[in-house]
């Protein structure tokens, strides 16, 4: 605000996409920000830039994104004005020439802008191979004065190991600092995980049973119903568990078993997610299990009879999982004892994402032996957003037995109204913020691999079981969890409400 | 079982209603039977006998319940079994020869099944003062040989004080062994109120919170949206305390906070009930607020014109409390300085029974001052059976903030086709079976009784507050919850979930 | 006390020894009774009465026990005093003629004292085979008129078995009533098992750790470094477990894990022990190991040289158990998953009675790998009455590691001055009060025999390991404990502080 | 170690004493090295380097300090040696002559190692006016270069409030990296504040009862029985809350309140004494009570009769407490709601330091009320080191009530024999050792300061009662105490065992 009647301008901001012409871009990003600038979440003065090698028109550039970008009829005007503010520099990535380019179109806006100082957000969807050049580009060329800021948003891979990570790591801890980068996690953008300190520090009824005395174990699962289809090649580099559990799921176990922090402070909050990743050992492989998926031959679902090394794409001596189960073992004073089991795949019996905590079971049980089951508190993540507390009643009616019934809260039901964004929205905006709550710090990412990364040298020599197309995963798995104590009863599915 | 391919009959019952032609037996006993019975629940061989000083017919006395028991048409020739099976007999209460034609029946009983001695359920639905000879008579006329049981039903008034009360408990045990005596609280018929100890038990989850460092107070309600309405003359010898608050609001009390028990032997349960009562001290008046309705003038409906006293069976100078509001401390381990507020009244604002046991606000609370609101877990008793988890969750969305939201299982939409058995039909059916966990024990009715009487006592030198029909009651009560710790900050309100 | 300044008189008492010729009466009993008489303990107005088959004047019986009461030459007026005040009745056990004798015996003190009724103490120390008669006799005779009182003190074994038991036991309910009767077990007379109930529930520090989730076993030792020296033969009848186990440890065991009581009321805390014993399953065979001492022919001591089969009294093919460990598990919120190990011998290395209560491993334990040993919480029962805690601290001076140490509270260095009473003064002083906390109600005891009987007929089958003389028992025992949990590094020695 | 047999040098240390010629390294810092050496604790290849602005001969250097070094007889040769590797530089603190001296002196040092490069310890004893300036210079003029290390020891005071703390801390920061610096608080040198760390992660008992629900208040005192002697114009700038509670109290205050830490590792240790003292908000006036100490006329000690601004270096109008007490409040999960009471003062009735935890009463007392005191753990810092706890025993001997005990640990009586060595001696070898631990970081001192500043503002304009010398300080304190539920009953009076 101003004083004395004078108006004053609002900050511009510019958001600069490297690797414009690229897929991630196209998608997503692009998508994002229009959906953003449509619901007028975005500062006022606001633009967009593409920046990649390939000579094209910001028509052409348009025409790549639009479809995805689903503009409603109703929309035109807006997204006439959003094209307005979206501009295209052509540049090489390990050359100072696009980036000084790119630089004088930041300063053209400022001066566009009473000469007030543009707030920077460059967001890196590049590959690995090229991100340190652009990196030290950037730094020399593309600046904030101090009179504003500059964030750099980098997508994964961080890194291939631990080395590689802190290599690029340590690049990058010499051009910024730690809060000028915010790398992206999208699980983190996620309605569910991020509500996931507000149930835990939020109701006084889950701390005091929310330990080692009273919990039996976390299960953490990811699951998809479809294969790689068509990002086999990319795929086989990584492997489900760099792709998938490294990063997403780990994020969640932090979450889930992280200490209360001194407040919601971002760095407060990733302090406390380095504490509980510093109590965490390196896995063993006998706390694994890996599967490869194989074409199921009875499905009538052609693409269910197309395995991971039908792709040719894929090597065909590739040892690569597409399905994991990993145990990790949390040594501290909360913890110590309780198995924290993430599990993830392709191409598996059904789609979901959820996080489990399955309660121990009772103790000086007074009911007739095995019918109490164990109580699980449930956070589904994806589909269907949920949380329910699978629970014992007493069998309604005139019995006097008990039985498993649940204490729900589907979202589909209890907000039918409410429009839940997608991860990317929430990110981004968060980076204009200025909240790094939901973004990977350095530590944090150098531990996870630390964690995985002797484990992922050891899977390099181990052949994955088979498992079908459509199935649970491999059967080892399930006695994986056996051996750590989940209770499986067959006994109980929970039904979301129909609207 | 029988050997060698005999068929061995069936024991043959007797269910005996003393007061056959009163309100209760034309109301609810009667009705009872006939449901119990139509729905195959009570043995094969049972007979049913009334019992009273008038000269009726069998017919008649059907007469005079049938409409009650809303007979079906596709029932009809099972309505005709059962009232095969209806016997009555006219007979004085205070004099033998009715107790010995009733005996005669039952011998004949014998006869007709192969010798096979009769088990006899008494019910006695009269009032306290020939309460005694009854019992008397029956003790020197209609007991079982040994070869069978016998079991004594009762109902309240279980005197009227500590005094009367211990009179009438002494004149039973020198009659009867505890465990021939089924006194009759019909809270404790309720499916919900049935259900607390398997959620508290039968769930691992709660334990852990249930005490005085996380709950901070308790909440006990019995709420009517009307009047006396033709019960003045009866309630007004009583009032809310007696008729509400000492009994069923004290069974609930017992069962929220009650220790684990031994087993689920009724021994065993109602042993931790009196354990519990033994720590409450009597009630002090300073930890009372009580109320009496008068007429809500300004109402468009004539019945809440309608105020307590201006019922002309009323005293003009009644002080009977209709609405009461009492605080109880319970001086153990688990519950010091938790307040456990009991409120009951007629003539409020809503109808309802629930527990609601609130927790204490988060410790080191990190979000915003005043955005956290407490935790809590409703047990609604009636009408809508429900359990609820009122909690915090991430506002869903695109905000930061937090809202208030439940995990709900509401039995309407989750046991949408399941029948819930009036609270007399189970308690018939457990007298059948011997089961006496859900029947008041001569030593919890006398703590219940030491812990009020003082308090009535001293109440009958007080003048009600008065309060409007309709209304939430006196304001005083509130401020007394609030002197106690409970938060009500009416943001939230739970809606069931509609079909 | 007296209105009016009349003096009024106080009751008399009489304490009468039924088997007053044996070894208790002489070794025990008499000497009790003098020391409390010395001691001004006991009422004013008492008489002590010995009963017995044989013919003994009064001189005689006075010999009998004149040198166990250690008379020194001051109290030599009390003396006289207390032996004008003891009397000598001969009688039969199975014929009433003696009990009539007895009977006018007390008329006569009433007589003496103002006609104010005899309030009785019969202390039956018999054997189990005259048993019944004596009570009957009692019953018939002896019984106080309503306007004082009677009480039976009854000493083991209450019962060889669960059947023998029972049927003492309903002999007895037939003739007395529960509050009539004080079943000795001295252990509930010594100053640390008194200790325990104040140390629990007096000690806000303890409680909050006093559960499965701290605590990972209880041991309970007694050890004798003597052989059945001379009891040979009564011992081979019984074994250590019936003369040890089943009741003195036992009774140490339901006060360590038993629940906070209602109240200091005998009934309530009785009720509590009664509660903890029924969480107790029958003990299996895989949770026992029993042992037989023989001679350590290497010892120059000619008593070790003497094993337990070497006594003549004992057969040579005895199974009887010198040695026992027995594991128990308490199915109940508390305790479920801590094994009490209960550990008895005779003709070990040392001689001891303590509790230990072993704590948990520290969870996310910080401290370089065994550097911490477990805490330990160890109530010395006898001999050099103690409490201690081993814990760790920093090792003093200047290094940086830890190491064990005690908090120490030992009686003979802290209460050097304070005379330490004998279990069966303040037993008896207790029954004079009518406190019955101390003493084994019907259904304690049941529950022991129900708990133990199916262990000991199995054991009937089982050689025990042999042992030697002076060493720590079988080793097999030490595996036993292992097995369970139980953790002993050998690295810390308690070191009662010297005067 | 070396391979080959070859004989590698141990590297050589050089300790600088900054302000050599002044009071402290006298009394304090000369002594310690001499003990330190005398013992053998020291690198063997280590001199000691005077600095100063006196022209001092080495001879008058060593004149200064040998007193107070008490070197024994037997010593003789030690000591020699010792003063053979002691050096004085006179050089000025704002020029870099003198430095580049020093920096020579090292240099030779290194050719004398086999030119081994030099660790350096800089410890700086200076006023504040000259700190800025010494390490400007020590910065320009006499680090290591980077083959070996270089660290810096501060003394406090570390300024005088926020403000002026920060400035330093920036300065600091310019020149050194946190892990160069080493802020003395000598109370982290002390035997028992080592040791709270200890008791508290290494006993598991500790733990479970550590936290809201069971200590209802910690009392950390220090009292000294003497006055300011001589030094009162230099206290009079500070006064009692910068002299010992902001620092030392606080210290204490961290560790007995922080989280268990990641590991022993300084920065982990150092994160959670951060956190903890985030959850601290500043101190309210209404929290405090402040003295000042005036003559007690009726003392017959002299020095007693001298109160605080009746020394002349005193002002007249002189507001500086020599007496504080203070509330903190502590607003997370584990303390919120629990007062940490921190009270120190001079010319007091008693001379001790020690931390005092105070559980709450017992829930659901059974005892009588007002017989059970509350559990008291106490950890005393100085005279007498010791730790015990007070607690409740059943009254020894016949009685049947309770009583006050305690278990005890008393250094002087476990570990007669071990010498407790002083805070200097351990700190200076925790600096040769690198170990930071017990060294204050630059975000636990601003906290600190924060936390305080705001207070010591207020407190300039409030006139503190007065006290006499010799007493307990303000009764106002008392009052405080009480008020923040502090149960003081005076029953209870710690002996520590005598020798």
């Amino acid at each position: 605000e101003s004083m004395n009647g004078v108006v004053e301008e609002d900050p511009p901001y510019v958001f600069v996409v490297f690797g414009a012409s690229g897929d991630l871009a196209k998608k997503k990003i692009y998508p994002t920000l229009w959906w953003l600038f449509r619901d007028s979440l975005l500062p006022n003065n606001v633009n967009f830039v593409g920046y990649a090698r390939s000579a094209l028109s910001m028509e052409q550039l348009k025409a790549s994104f639009e479809k995805n970008c689903k503009v409603r009829d109703s929309e035109k005007d807006t997204w006439d004005r959003f094209l307005r503010k979206c501009a295209y520099v052509q540049g090489k990535y390990d050359d100072s020439e696009g980036f000084k380019c790119l630089q004088k179109l930041i300063d053209g806006m400022q001066s566009a802008a009473n000469n007030i100082a543009v707030n920077r957000l460059y967001y890196l969807a590049l590959p690995p191979s090229i991100f340190g050049d652009v990196t030290t580009q950037l730094k020399e060329n593309c600046m904030d004065n101090g009179d504003s800021w500059t964030r750099i948003i980098i997508e994964k891979p961080f890194g291939h190991d631990l080395q590689s990570s802190r290599t690029l790591s340590n690049h990058l801890a010499k051009l910024f600092k730690e809060d000028q980068l915010y790398r992206i996690d999208h699980y983190l953008g996620k309605e569910m995980v991020q509500n996931l300190m507000v149930l835990r520090f939020g109701n006084r009824i889950f701390n005091p049973s929310w330990n080692r005395d009273n919990i039996g174990s976390v299960l953490i699962t990811f699951k998809e119903d479809f294969g790689t289809e068509g990002r086999a090649g990319y795929f086989d580099q990584s492997g489900i568990i760099r792709d998938v559990m490294q990063n997403h799921l780990m994020q969640i176990l932090t979450l889930v078993a992280m200490e209360k922090p001194a407040s919601l402070n971002a760095e407060d909050i990733r302090d406390e997610k380095v504490k509980v990743l510093k109590a965490i050992e390196e896995i063993k492989l006998d706390d694994v299990v890996v599967g490869q998926y194989i074409g199921d031959m009875e499905s009538k679902d052609e693409s269910r009879r197309f395995g991971y090394k039908d792709d040719k794409e894929v090597p065909s001596d590739s040892k690569t999982p597409t399905y994991a189960m990993a145990v990790l073992h949390i040594k501290n004073e909360r913890w110590e004892g309780v198995p924290f089991i993430l599990r993830c795949g392709k191409a598996l019996n059904e789609k979901k994402a959820e996080v489990r905590v399955q309660y121990k079971s009772v103790n000086g049980d007074i009911y007739p032996s095995g019918d109490l089951k164990r109580t699980e508190l449930v956070m589904r993540v994806q589909p269907n957003e949920a949380v329910y507390l699978k629970m014992m009643t007493k069998k309604p009616g005139m019995g006097f037995g008990v039985e498993e019934t649940e204490l729900d809260l589907s979202y589909s039901s209890r907000y039918k109204d409410t429009r839940l964004p997608d991860a990317y929205e929430r990110l981004f905006l968060e980076v204009f913020m200025g909240s790094q709550i939901n973004f990977v710090r350095t530590d944090e990412l150098d531990h996870a691999w630390r964690i995985f990364t002797p484990l992922l040298e050891k899977l390099e020599k181990v052949s994955p079981t088979k498992y079908k197309f459509g199935s649970r995963g491999p059967p080892e798995a399930d006695d994986l969890m056996r051996k750590n104590g989940f209770v499986f009863t067959g006994t109980y599915k929970w039904n979301p409400p129909k609207l």
